[in-house]
């Protein structure tokens, strides 16, 4: 096990009717927040009311900035900077998935940093400061609402990149499953992939003897797997819904990580697929995670055995034991399937001409993943094992 | 799943020498630390002067109080209080483990406070403040590290109380699981024990559709039963101490309990046998624990058929199913024997006629327990079981 340090301070209140605590606990930080959501989804449900409600009784004023797209926008961030900045903004209230989020996260280290945000994501500069942030959660899926994280996408050139300091960690977190009730088909199950991405991530290491983090992956990912029919099939049901609310948190709150060292390939893999395509993250991963691991998984079998059998209940074959980790594999793709996911690229439209472009850019700044360090190369046969 | 709202602050320092950072972490809070250890093991091994000369490089002046003894006791919680008021203590570091830290989180609540200690473990007093604790964790079984709560002897009538606050979390706690490498053999069973009893107390609790909760404890365990022969056949083991290590806070940090009502008869039962015979807390745990099971398991057999089948692999018995549900409560025994722990009271030399005394005093402030409200008959029964 490697040495770690792990601190997460991000309150998270959950549970019915927990919107309504919203203003209580964002007073603490100031009198003026800048509220931070998408689309117009937010005010058909009845949530924008129960916030501004929450919010102005407990006498704060607020400054709105929508228009959040899916793979949050640079310029939207830059905007959102300048209001911050010119109308002395104290927090920031993200109501939304992890795209509003990672936003809210940019324009709060955005306004207290006198250069291009755009740096972070460059590596040119580190988070020494940032505005609070506080969240309502709307789609259970990128973890953002407890990670250090944030992925932003530069229209020009379409680069998509994240950041991180332990300091964007969100103050707090309202997550209510009721919420999610209205979540449609394809982002619940988008979510579910991502969520289990985030876990995978974490699990696929070269570090040994990491025994508990490896039974506490393996616990969460059961636990979306058994709700997941659940949630697609009965979308107002409150238990399944908030198994797999809670899952997204506790996939990407850095527990999972302690002591090991994390793979990460596939997301920087897929991030030339949403960034350049604009696809929902949580699909193209479907499409990547399998393939990514029918190119590694001899590097460590046993380890993709472990997986097989623990997670998806496959036997162990002891005459042939790569049947196992085959299996394993397979069924996983079979559940990404299940779950309405493409789980080619050509289900996504992506054709083959692509893949040298986007294998490039890809490593770009150097090769991808720690389990295996994967080059240009590598990445244009993961492609093609997605095809 | 029940709403509930989880936080928890305590920044986790693990692994090889990070004892050496003491320093550094402290200096944060303060010029004068109350330095509070028990016994003289840490002055043997070489810690106590490491954590002195971090202290030292940091500018920290340092003021001792040795002498915990194992289930603290309030007349040194007083002795801590006095200092810390007239020498004008910043912060108070525990060296040790779960009596320590339950020491030093009761002097530093006290040393904020203008009346009893023990007013907080009667509920007359709500913690409002605390000195910053830091601990350097010595025995991974308390969970204390990284806890919201506190157990403190009154010698007067041995008594055994507890009480909790968020407040009382410790700010930081370094693990290093070399510093456990001489921990004596039965005092690391103890501890697996205890840390065992912490998830179980949670995990067998009344609310339905807690799926995640449930396997993140199933894994927690799993991984401490798996982890337990190594440790105490190979006591350098790194890994396997640094699994143990870790596991013993993630049982008892809160993230276990969130959506559910836990139990706790067991551990309060247990505490009048710790309370009056001065026994260890896990040792007692061992005792009480298959005995308590023994009396419940019909009030939710399937829990208890889970708990067999996912933590102790019993086969499940469709024709027998309360044989699959007796046959992990067996298992279960079983293991703590083979760790070297008593699991009669006869074997703690504790006699029948104590029953009735005993289960008064752990009524005395009302039933115990939530999965099943215990009367003192039903503690008189449950000793019976455990004759």
């Amino acid at each position: 096990m490697l040495n770690f340090d792990f601190q997460n301070k991000t309150k998270i209140i959950f549970g019915k009717d927990t919107e309504n605590r919203v203003g209580q606990e964002l007073k603490i930080y100031g009198k003026k927040v800048l509220l931070h959501f998408g689309g117009g989804s937010i005010k058909k449900y009845g949530l924008y009311d129960k916030v501004l409600h929450s919010l102005q009784e407990a006498g704060i004023v607020v400054v709105e900035l929508g228009g959040v797209e899916p793979n949050p926008k640079l310029s939207l961030v830059n905007k959102g900077i300048e209001i911050c900045k010119s109308e002395n903004i104290d927090s920031i209230l993200a109501v939304g998935g992890g795209s509003v989020i990672d936003s809210a996260k940019a324009i709060g280290v955005g306004a207290k940093y006198d250069g291009d945000v755009w740096d972070f994501c460059l590596g040119k500069a580190e988070v020494k400061d940032t505005l609070p942030v506080g969240v309502i959660l709307t789609i259970p899926a990128a973890g953002s609402e407890s990670s250090s994280g944030s992925v932003i996408t530069k229209e020009e050139g379409l680069y998509k990149k994240a950041f991180g300091s332990p300091l964007i960690r969100p103050k707090f977190a309202i997550l209510n499953p009721e919420i999610t009730f209205t979540l449609p088909k394809y982002q619940t199950a988008a979510g579910i992939v991502d969520m289990m991405a985030h876990i995978m991530e974490r699990y696929f290491t070269n570090e040994q003897n990491v025994d508990l983090t490896d039974r506490l992956c393996e616990g969460t990912l059961k636990a979306i797997i058994d709700n997941a029919s659940t949630v697609l099939e009965t979308p107002d049901d409150y238990d399944a819904r908030a198994e797999i609310m809670w899952a997204s948190t506790i996939a990407h709150n850095d527990l999972l990580s302690t002591g090991r060292m994390g793979d990460w390939a596939s997301h920087n893999i897929e991030h030339e697929l949403s960034g350049i395509y604009d696809m929902t993250h949580g699909a193209g991963l479907a499409i990547i995670f399998p393939a990514w691991m029918k190119y590694v998984y001899k590097h460590d079998l046993s380890r993709f055995i472990q997986f097989a059998t623990r997670v998806w209940d496959v036997p162990m074959s002891f005459d042939d034991p790569q049947w196992t980790a085959l299996e394993g594999i397979n069924r996983m793709e079979s559940f990404f399937k299940s779950l309405g996911m493409p789980t080619t690229l050509k289900d996504a439209g992506i054709t083959e001409d692509r893949y040298e472009e986007m294998a490039k850019k890809a490593t770009e700044f150097g090769p991808q993943g720690n389990f295996i360090k994967l080059e240009k190369d590598d990445i244009v046969n993961i492609y093609k094992l997605a095809k």
